[in-house]
């Protein structure tokens, strides 16, 4: 099985006092299916897993196994900097998921390629069953290692190796990656902003933050792409970094776009330290600046 | 007028003692066209303009320019650290050339982007009647400012802007800049190896030096994209990786494809310091590698 | 109060399998007294807090607080990528040490300085009577602020802020620190290659991991400074740096050192990954290089 | 013959329209001598080698060489991207000056030590008789090698190889490297602001451009050091390095530094791009704000 289309990499829902709020979970699942994304990455950096107890990120994907259905994928993200807790979230959620993620560590980075696939294949072992994918984003965890050389040694090593989540403006790599040994790997796109320049190279899966509210405006690239209608396409993939700017320069994308998602309909409550949440206020001037220059039909709906 | 489709940034060409071997180029000129090599950027980094004095990059322009032709773009790069030796560069070939382009100073780097618009506009007034071009290559300068900010900057401050040769592995950027205020500028793309990921952009003009070994190959990929045949263009474009990836590895890119012109029918001769050469025996080694995994057909003809 | 002369980073004792050992904690404890270390700083980077569970955290400063006397200070290091946590691991041990620090959050980092101030103030309340040390280490945090603007802004807001654990080669920025407002916070110099160079500026408090093997070399270090015996100061402090070369090379300097712990007679087990331990061998042949060059009566006795 | 004391990067002088104004060097070579600076490395960072022509480096030193004496040292570097211009410039000077200097190719780096080396080696054969230093500037180059491997390398091949300016926040790799050997290189160290760090570790002398503007104070900082008296050599260091923070916040220290040096009676002119030169005016408030943190009896005297 290959995961396709857009997977979104979900918030961690929360009260206003930034406890969890595991009921939004339902709604927000059925949400996202509303709009065709075809899973969810839990507990990623999108869902700050790093500002989370291990406690925290069991009850969350506790929470989201309830509601797996057959055409929707759960990936848990059990990246730790702690090889012994990241096992421990393996195998928490091998019973609940239809696949795993690891990051690199990130303090102590691994010194080697193989050091990283051996951090891999430990916790790829602690659920077994389950398709392993490595997520590869070197601008948070400083682990910049080519993939297309991690590829060889991760199939040779880990028996339930899948796939990357490759989050790296280096289409080079990825091109590699997609293609090697007759698209042997599910190797998903990670840079929503440039999901059009994934498509020439024959991506068909991507995970990301922002499919989270614009699944409408990416179906409508990847459809406008397929027609061979490249000035809509580009058009659009334009639009969708725009909406990132926009929501940045209020305050930081991770945390303001967490809080837009009230305003889409799931209300996702704030960010934790260090996101900054805005006011609804703030929210409804946003709403404003992105009415001004023409979103209407392009985000997710409820 | 916007320069289109395939530009080779040139190789200075030299004799065995790595002294100028100016009567090369009208046969390097002759070879690009045959190729359907649309112009030619000339002492660039491929041009190795770092290695050479003042007096050589005059001359190198002085000869290109004696073979100048209607239907081929011939453009000087003129960057120095020096502003006052690259406004004599720019002012020496104002009647010999189509368009001038500088990077951005590399030593000292420019404080502020305003800084570098300064420098660039002082630059541009030496050749007032040429179009002017910001070569983008913050991986050898060191001056990454947002060219999205660079722009309208550059637009306000410089009569004859033109535009961008954009160097950099940054799609997003790159889509903002092609696009800027309706197409207005002239934003040639950079990265040769994922030429094919600025297709569906909008992209139609390029600036590399793997243009010089391989564009047949190239003009494939574009046939294929705009045929819709992206599998065979997500293949060329590997191999066109693969093929940087195979000489780089006998001993860095930069010199041994300078050294590879000669298997082309085009001695370059050796690179300068601190580029690497390769004795013929070596490149008979690497044009069988190449024929093994297919290179037949890809490669530029004499 | 504030805290002088050689503070060692401990290391998280392990039995074989890598379960923590607390009962070597004691011992320990007598060990670094009888070489006249004033002082531990746990849970830090040497004592592999992110390999750590916040349980496991727990434990060793629990352990370690039973062993408290007057003469030795106790430092807990609370810093977390979740501020929840970090707040939760500073209260557990607001009565059982003399003092806790915490680094900046190094997955997603602070934006501002002010953000990183937030995160110090929320953490410091949560152990309101204990004085409040940052750990600056921007080499793995990835959080690189000048610590002269840092300390006003956590003067001011922080009452029980006490000063830095600097770890970072600027020795302009530590001076800066050191004697700021006439020597008002108690800044800690971190990098114990050049404890020497620390010493004409004032310095009086030391944290470091290599406080563990050669307490004695550095207190000759400061003692032959004082003398004026700059030429044995050097050269001691050159044999400093090149322990940590020789261990480096056989596996990488945290882990080979704290196997090394077990040789001069404090068993501290094994590591964690990413860091390698070596065999019993390994440590006899390192001995007898340590021994060639004459390391004898620096290192550390039991 | 080792080069001891204080040698100042001087300035490249020039009148207002940017030009060379050689007629200043006879009297800044004077106030050099009466500040007690005993040499001179001219056409490096702060002499803007990379603002000049090739010509314009050859008319300095050589109107530096018509002031030679026998108590100050006249060192010129002659660094270049291009090694066949580094020779040219080596060359020429090899019979005006006592020793020559170069930093590391810094467009196209070396790839590897062997290949620094080699370009030191050829840059040296061009002055045979002449002591060779290599100048280590990382920061402004991006070769960032150890110079403790260097070094070895460096004295096999290079047959009038003398030693380092070593202008790196590196006291650990500056210790090794002075003390290689029984000290055979003449190791000179180049960060101007932490001069009393390398006090203990046996420096004994000094490359950098601050030596132009405060070499009085600099020598009570060795004097106040070799007295024992760290209080007041720590607050004289810490002066210094306001001073640079105090000309910095003005628009960039290396050009307002140099338009300092007329009010210190040495008028050096304006600054070259992308260096700012401040007015009159601006330099009167500058002075006042000296003065009022008390540098009276600490600038260079005219």
């Amino acid at each position: 099985m290959k995961i396709k289309n857009l997977i979104a990499a979900t918030y961690a829902p929360m009260h206003k006092d930034q406890s969890l709020n595991l009921q939004v979970i339902s709604s927000y699942n059925a949400f996202l299916k509303t709009n065709k994304v075809t899973g969810a990455f839990v507990n990623g950096s999108t869902g700050d897993f790093a500002s989370l107890s291990v406690e925290e990120r069991k009850q969350i994907i506790t929470e989201w196994s309830k509601h797996r259905s057959d055409n929707f994928v759960l990936i848990n993200h059990v990246g730790h900097t702690s090889l012994k807790v990241a096992k421990d979230l393996a195998a928490h959620s091998a019973d609940k998921v239809d696949a795993i993620a690891t990051l690199s560590p990130f303090y102590f980075k691994p010194p080697t390629l193989e050091s990283l696939v051996y951090y891999c294949a430990e916790i790829a072992k602690s659920a077994p069953d389950l398709p392993f994918y490595y997520y590869h984003i070197p601008v948070l965890t400083g682990a910049d290692f080519k993939m297309i050389d991690f590829l060889p040694m991760a199939i040779d090593k880990i028996p339930n190796f899948a796939g990357l989540k490759f989050t790296k403006n280096d289409l080079i790599d990825y091109n590699y990656c997609l293609n090697y040994n007759n698209k042997e790997s599910n190797v998903l796109f990670g840079v929503d902003e440039i999901l059009l320049s994934s498509l020439p190279l024959g991506a068909t899966g991507w995970v990301g933050s922002t499919y989270n509210q614009m699944a409408p405006l990416y179906y409508k690239i990847i459809e406008a792409f397929k027609a061979g209608n490249m000035e809509l396409a580009s058009e659009l993939q334009r639009k969708a970094a725009l909406f990132v700017d926009i929501l940045n320069a209020k305050g930081g994308f991770n945390g303001v776009a967490k809080g837009f998602m009230k305003t889409l309909g799931v209300d996702c409550g704030p960010s934790r330290y260090p996101h900054a949440t805005l006011s609804d206020a703030d929210y409804k001037i946003i709403q404003k600046e992105l009415d001004a220059v023409g979103y209407k039909g392009l985000l997710s709906k409820n």
